[in-house]
């Protein structure tokens, strides 16, 4: 396992998915958990802990509302944390995006988009964290990006296809 | 100790302070200290866990920014815990604010008013919680308010004040 | 009755009705009435005045909009009030939070989140006051967060899953 | 008396003077008190309910924060409420607007603007709904608005005098 | 006619209805029609302007988004001028909000709250301003007060009812 | 005079006097004037309506709170109108930013920054329109934009400077 | 080609076609193309800089979420740049909103309202762009917003025609 | 060189220094570079594709208002970039926020804390990153992180210290 990808509920995993959609094109390992970090704190805490010794390189995390998962996972890991916003009911997100962005100085929440852009721009930023130290997936980057451009120049004229 | 009044960093004191003011007033006896969820968070685990048996009744928890000080502290222990959004310098508070209360169901935070204000009730609310067991604290929560309304009917006429 | 559960119109019972279940849950009697502060304000007075003498511990009070029952049911009780902010139309409960969580130094109201999850949590945090004297319901919500804990441990892979 | 302004805290006065200079301009008289929702909610109920048999035509309720004031008000009488959101510390506020305007529907508060131009206005708008009844007062108020436009008329270029 | 209810839009009237049927509900003449800051300005202009001498006591203005209706038609009269801010599709009514009650020092906006129950309460406000000059509509307004306040006491529980 | 630049009031002028200055770094003639849509409004109108026939080819107009300027600007003239939120002092201009840039359908405001960059660049916008048909200015448009390039090129590090 | 419309994406294209349609209105030819700041920012910087040589006069970029088409393609072209915040999903357009029009000095955006009323409106601003060097459109535009008056003022009384 | 911190002005120094002292703290060389998305465009694309020849692994980028830089950055790279909402004038860094954190599929920018606290931990983020692949930078993490831990845990009782 490369990347552990968590989230505090599991009604969060339709937005989390984009997250593994994404390692799954990238070929890259991972494991998917709900850890709360109300209702299991203890969980988080060796989940985090050991997630080094098991192997994981980066750990996505999603939650919404007062979204702690991603800040208290930064608390017990060294490892790189990314944070997933997941858009909320009343707040739409807004309340899950302060909680998990705004972390003081010494614990830091590398912070994506609220919900699915977000969960995928953190699978694909999982992606870019290994690649710094594995040729071939920077190379699977660089391809994925110059298809995405690829993709948008082939574009008919908006006007034409409507 | 009755009360236990934690806070996120010793930078949050001048807040946090008008919470043991008002606990001073009513004569609860409580204990102050710095925990920081993202920095102590085994500290914090172990608080809250042990608050209950070391005859804590009420745990008042602030923090600011991505506040998760006092949703953990909920997380570790029965205890009722209130939060207390410390006024953070960019956003104000708004971001203490949401990451407090929009706490998910099962695990629940009293929250407080933005800053002093929200400190110093804190300690009433705690004192009210205390009230509900001790009729002699009830009794001088009365007097309190009391007192408070005196003060506003006694004021003078502000346009003749100035 | 322990609990007083009053809301500001019968249209937010369906927010409010959590409160209500958790009590169940608990077994914690409780009543429920529909108190407007600005539709009935001498109800209001009545009621949170006559609350201690009934027998009353905690009030739970939601509203929406320029949300003021809770604030106001303080205004007349030194007993511990908890509001409940009501999801609203135009402003999906950003106004309701902010009406009820702002309170001036001296009234207390401890807020929870906006709506159900909310709604919810004032009456698991009831049971917490109420568990602070009373070791029964205090071993219930230990058993309840067990509980809680051990469904999300017991939760599947979500990509298994879905 | 013909229009009362009442305030939540002396230290809201600096504040409502404004509406205060504006009746004077018009000289229409007022009378001006600290009453507070939170911690006087029976003097507020006693002094809406009796405004209209003292000769108050308008009442001006100015307050903060979690701002009850001028809807508690409107609660406790059919005259017409004027509210002014006081700007508050942490959130300039936005919560006095917000706890002031979104009132339900049923009992009505006409909000100003936040701080010393609403406080003004005001005091303008309740010249304007008493010129409904005093030609003197319409007349005055017509030329109030006359000399306002003049003054501007006469600036001299911005660009010139700076 | 004694309320003039103006609106931006047509599109406007389904929320502009609600003060229109308060005004039916006091038997209080008005007129309703579209006239709009930005395509119709000189129509704005006159309609405000000769408002008075029509026999219009009250204006009630609703407008959405860059809301400017209210605030120009109180530029064009010394009548009282009442704002609603019509819920906008994009900011849900907060751009309404703004745009309405931040009036300038010298021309105020009595503000309701957005949408429909903020319609509804122009409507009552319109009729507490004309009841300060009319006793009968007074006593309408007291009635229909007093007729909500008994519907509310009449509810049964809520937890009965549903 | 080829630009017209109002302002709502003269303590604009501090805000607007950058796009004063970015005007006269391109040699192009405007005027300045103070004109309150809300306190002025005839000269409003008449300022819009002979806008063009006066030889302005764009107008700039800045306003605070609820700013009405622009917009109303824009409906008395079918020149390009480009609006200002200047800074105001409860909600930092984000007031005066809606209630420009909210236009409906059919009457358009090119909305510029809050404050002094917004001021600046309604200069250099007004500068680029005119620069559509006046070759000379686009070129210094374009050497403004190289020097500007330059500029930041040129700079040190800045740990270095520091 | 008089104008060029450009947005991030094709999802963008309901949103952006009101431009299009105002310009068909006038008969201002224009291209529309999908060109994305982040996944063809060589597109970008080529269209933009190659627009004036090919005929263009104004460009309007709509782009939703962080959106930074309209200031990039400003920051590659002299031309006057238009900006429309498309809605976003969570946001609801106020992330698009701000980033597009909170430029910093030396590189404008004339930003329009969020949505379709902004793009039939950049649509309507460069018409006005172009008309201020061509009478007959300038014509057309006074006799748009001339019939846009005129179906105002023949609107029925909306209470008679709901 | 393994880091590049760049940003949008030298103004911004004062914040990303905070980066620098970071890196500084765990030995990792860095470069630092004014590089404005709107006012060096070209120098930015050079910047970002060549960054990973130059043997960069992570770039940090910080900007305020309508932050484009990180999210531009990020367009023309597969390496990881961290993007520093720099605490803007008027709306206190959430438009920087909002601009830098809100990006769409397909490219990623790992957003951090608005401000200086930002700033350190994306210079923590950066070496977390690093550290994913070099053992010495890891351990020094793990002790960063331990001396923090021990800081809090032996400050002194607040309420004694003050």
């Amino acid at each position: 396992m490369k990347v552990g990808i968590i989230m505090g509920s599991k009604s969060d995993w339709p937005t989390m998915k984009h997250a593994a959609d994404m390692l799954d094109h990238f070929g890259i390992a991972y494991e998917t958990r709900v850890v709360s970090a109300h209702r299991t704190p203890h969980l988080l805490a060796e989940y985090a802990e050991t997630a080094h010794s098991r192997g994981i390189t980066v750990i996505i995390a999603g939650a919404g509302g007062a979204a702690h998962l991603p800040g208290m996972t930064a608390a017990f890991t060294s490892l790189p944390v990314l944070g997933v916003p997941v858009q909320s009911r009343a707040l739409k997100g807004m309340d899950s995006l302060l909680s998990i962005v705004q972390m003081p100085k010494g614990v830091a929440v590398g912070t994506l988009a609220i919900g699915e852009a977000g969960a995928a721009n953190a699978g694909l930023l999982a992606a870019q964290i290994i690649g710094t130290q594995d040729s071939q997936i920077m190379a699977a980057i660089d391809t994925f990006r110059r298809t995405q451009t690829d993709t948008v120049l082939s574009q008919p004229d908006p006007a034409e296809e409507a």
